[in-house]
């Protein structure tokens, strides 16, 4: 082993006793951890990976028994065993299911099914996993009518999603669950703005810490007068129209609630159209933060955390987090979530965005055993980046580089969405 | 040397004994081999590259000497010699015309033209190229009015290149030839769709295992009526339709007869005005495959290997061919056909896109003599790839690590073109 | 240290020694040196960041003490020392002010204070940081009424700034600049003709070498009728015609008095309000170089050196100046002028362009003292390039790799610029 790769190692070690702040995720807090090999190998990740390689779409459908699922899923893995979407699923079947070989596939059907059957069911599961997965809060994706009760927000923060708000509000369900939620009929803005207040209230009530939203590549967030906004919400034409305006008043709630905005930006939803369930996503290159330039100018009060889900935009996000005072940079989003494009993308936000404008990652996971390999991961990209252009390049010690990761791995995110009691400004403290 | 730098070479060298399929070439299969120095000098990137250093365009005319032309290619190119362009052709020299030196020039003209006289002229030299290249078929490009009569197609695989018939059918050599070829005046999209018919008869007939197309950043393809196609075959200003309208009938017929479609998407034709020969095509990055998400949906049972002219598209490349079951990635066309641009692109496939939906390179070639060294650039790079994120970072074997190689230099290839005699889906067999 | 880092040093230590010639800057050649700290750190780099921290604007305004400024500046620097641009002034320090910590902040504010005061008034202070920096010439960034009186214009070569003429001259102000330095009231195209000429004439008589513009991501250079241009110089409202008629002429001028024309590609001005003075300028990525096609066919005989700010067109910089003889690389411009931006740039540069097109750096500098750490920077990026790409993988000696690269940081300047009296274009003389 060289001394680099000493010097990678040692570092990986000290980042991993850092305990995490996941400002984003899917988990369901009253459902946390896996309850079978199903709700693992169920993430689209590999439905759709398995898709994309030949499996058909309805061995996926509820009519099949999830065993069989399970072990089609596990048959089309081995085509795809080179994928580090791969790797993250050998990770959890060696560190949580007793699993001792260095490929898994169908062979491997029944025994990590008894397995899981086993393990997933242990009493303590959701606090051993938490606990060896070394995380401290977790962020959640809360529909706006979600109750919030029932589990521990100190654990699971709170954080509202607003896809429904801006891009579904002429569908009849969403005015219906909207209606339900707040007891408001919303009719015009100035009813979208009552119901609204309380989304915000109830959540901000129950400890939410972030409101957030995934967006279009060729969304531009510009004000909408009430008036336009009320016409937009009263003709189901108007999309576009009825999109900006809600979206703007989403952004001056945030302002008025203290509350950061998660910025996902770069999704085009339905592109694969036979593709499995949230396997038909995919995005433009051709897109651009000036889009938010009115946006980042009108709310200098709003922390925007933005994500983005094309790579090739990772230079803008640089100088946008580089100039804006209320930008920082958020995570690796999804298909941006690769070792090659992290380990680019980090790079540059290392050398040239400021240490305290960087949430260094999140899981995105629906599952709490999904934490542990998709930041180990990360963690590994990070450690080599630190070596390589930090403790070689500039000298610093290991420790003066862990503090650095420290700050992306956690305490920043303890700044930003006040979880420590501050202010909830970028500013560092003292 | 390092113990890595030892693991790259003992891959390089394994990665070298693997016999070639090379799913993309313009080789002449009736004179595939140089026959003088000026057949490799005379490669579009020599002669643009020393144009783009100030070689006049009047000394690649037919009127100059071949070796004189050759002679003022060869002072040209020290002044490109850091490139890799460069270095291919220094592997040929040294490869297969006895050249010893590490730097090639004017100086060199006299003994490189005598040797390439003597050694070009050999009779068994396509064999021993073909020997020492370890490549086994050899994809070409057709023209629609090809006899693909002469040659062995078991070794020259015959493809249906299209760009005439989408681009220029407006032209009247185009339909005169297409009349030649098929005995059908062109009048309709009735008999245009009975021409084309033929023309997949008849490369079928002979073998072919593919149809290919390059393409403008801005194309689009879109389903055109029958009513509108033919009108636009009559109006040569309805250019637009008439490529939208003759592209998406190629891809019926792809389907009809069960060919992968290689799309070379990305080029811009005749941009440097007074360029040399095939020295005058650039491209625009503003591009986006969500162009072909219509084509990608309509088509479910056509495998579209997509090669790329734009790096800056390569995490829209992985991402696609992620979700789409019926797209593959194709090689590393002509400008991004860099070992900085194929590394960057390349690590981002092997960790993301299954194994089995991966063509991984092209020579592209137009003689026999470039195929040595362009898969040795790109194997040098591939085995940087392999020793570093598979061997070393995933605890790979040597051994497992040549297996992945294998499918991209061979094994994909023969499945994707049914080379093998099976079905041509993108499955793997059992 | 590994065999491979003490190539990098010795190649580093070798590039060391030739003599820069820095082919952009905006150096006051009346007061090239920083006078107080206060120069230093109130560079655009420093307030930006240090306000994207949390330094409030007003900190800033002439009305605080430069000294109280500078402490606001230093401690809002510890909040960003992990970037590049911070170890930019860690290197000054250490290099110029005596300072010997590996950290620099508040805590020092004294200190440099003093030392600076003390180092910058030396008399010799100009000649000192010239000579420790290894610079032998340094291009400005002249307005077109410059006087060029004052200074050795063969140590400060004078440059035409543009951006006033093509995108401002609807401005009351700049009309009166302008007649003021020739004497003419530009009333329409014929006037504008006569005007210009005469800063050119004025430019050239003063030893000027190069014309140079900054361009917003969408402008698309045209020619434009006089007629069209007359009327646009009396219509505030024609602003695009404008700019493209007076870009057009512009280098219709270059032309003709055989000036080089630096096209610095891709800046948005004033995408954040409120940002800093200087601080406020973004990009789109969205941009391409077949926007200047049209320009790049018209004159052959303009030699254009293009500065990108988006790394995202890097491939496309490379292809253009693969294929256009007129086109040469310049540089790493300002948001791309970061290590892992330069890093992916450059060898891609050093792989596919002529190693005669590429100036490789500049320093952009305000002030002399940014030149040594900014050159510093890139030597190191490039050693590492040239000894992964060139020296281990090609077998280059050390002595050859310094030859490549005494033509960016040197020879093709001199040649492009004509500073040694030969012919100004791209070809290499002999």
């Amino acid at each position: 082993m060289s001394d680099f790769a000493r010097l990678e190692q040692e570092l990986d070690i000290a980042l991993a006793a850092i305990p995490l702040i996941d400002p984003h995720s899917h988990i369901n807090p009253l459902a946390p951890t896996a309850r079978s090999l199903d709700d693992l190998l169920g993430y689209h990740y590999y439905t759709e990976l398995a898709h994309s390689v030949g499996l058909a779409k309805d061995v996926l459908s509820p009519e099949v028994p999830p065993k069989e699922t399970v072990r089609q899923v596990l048959r089309h893995l081995e085509r795809f065993d080179n994928t580090v979407q791969y790797t993250w699923f050998l990770h959890i079947a060696r560190e949580f299911l007793g699993f001792d070989g260095s490929r898994v596939g169908e062979r491997d059907c029944d025994a990590l099914w008894d397995a899981a059957e086993k393990v997933f069911s242990r009493p303590d599961w959701e606090a051993e996993v938490l606990r060896r997965s070394n995380v401290e809060k977790i962020f959640l994706t809360n529909d706006f009518d979600d109750p919030l009760t029932g589990f521990d927000t100190q654990r699971y923060v709170p954080c509202l999603r607003t896809d429904d708000l801006v891009f579904h509000l002429d569908k009849p369900t969403v005015r219906s669950r909207l209606a339900e939620a707040t007891g408001i009929e919303v009719g015009d803005a100035y009813g979208l703005r009552r119901a609204i207040g309380k989304l915000f209230e109830h959540f901000v009530r129950h400890d939410a810490r972030a409101c957030a939203i995934s967006l279009p590549p060729r969304f531009s967030p510009m004000p909408v007068s009430s008036d336009a906004l009320s016409s937009a919400l009263r003709d189901p034409d108007q999309s576009a129209v009825r999109a900006m305006g809600v979206f703007w008043m989403l952004a001056e709630f945030c302002r008025d609630f203290r509350l950061p905005f998660d910025l996902m930006i770069g999704v085009n939803r339905g592109v694969y159209q036979h593709g499995v369930y949230q396997g038909q996503d995919l995005f433009d290159q051709r897109t651009s933060l000036i889009l938010y330039a009115d946006l980042f100018n009108a709310f200098p009060d709003v922390t925007f955390c933005v994500s983005i889900l094309n790579s090739g935009q990772s230079q803008e996000l640089v100088a946008y987090t580089w100039i804006f005072p209320n930008v920082v940079t958020s995570g690796h989003w999804w298909y941006a979530n690769i070792p090659a494009f992290i380990e680019t993308d980090l790079r540059a936000r290392l050398q040239a965005v400021p240490k305290t404008k960087q949430l260094g990652y999140y899981s995105d996971a629906y599952k709490l055993e999904f934490i542990l390999p998709k930041y180990a991961m990360y963690r590994r990209v990070l450690a080599r980046c630190l070596a390589r252009d930090f403790v070689v390049e500039r000298g610093w010690s290991v420790a003066e580089a862990v503090e650095l990761a420290r700050l992306l791995l956690r305490d920043n995110a303890r700044r930003i969405f006040r979880l420590d009691g501050t202010t909830g400004s970028v500013l560092v403290n003292g």
